[in-house]
């Protein structure tokens, strides 16, 4: 993951990488059924063979600790 | 749709807006389908209460035809 500032607001980001698009998607939707259980929604971007994950909390407009944990709960997701 | 102009780039980009999470990610994979079924590939962004599409063609580096027919039958998702 990489800190990333867009528009003045601190993010976390993370590329992941997928054979095709149709895997791609299925990461999509694993990071959304995650998003609403945890009821804390990131921005996804589905492209052929590559999802971009982006955290922050708009609330305060920055990084709360609960981004980094959803971050390290992005990355668990992969293992199962 | 607008057209964008990114790394010098055009592409064909609109905003489409939600109630919430869950339908933002239904519309990204209605999209998926359509997007297996043309064998053509945007990049969707699935944020809470919004999807981004951006269509465009790797091999040309820039719009085919094809792009906006892909771009009709993007909006034409939203009537089923």
């Amino acid at each position: 993951w990489i800190q990333v500032e867009e528009d003045g607001v601190e993010k976390l980001q993370r590329h992941f990488s997928f054979r095709n698009f149709e895997q791609a998607l299925a990461f999509t939707n694993q990071i959304g059924q995650l998003a609403e259980r945890e009821g804390h929604h990131p921005a996804i971007l589905t492209e052929y063979g590559k999802v971009t994950v982006t955290w922050w909390t708009h609330k305060i407009n920055g990084l709360h600790r609960n981004d980094f944990i959803c971050a390290a709960k992005t990355d668990a997701l992969l293992d199962q």
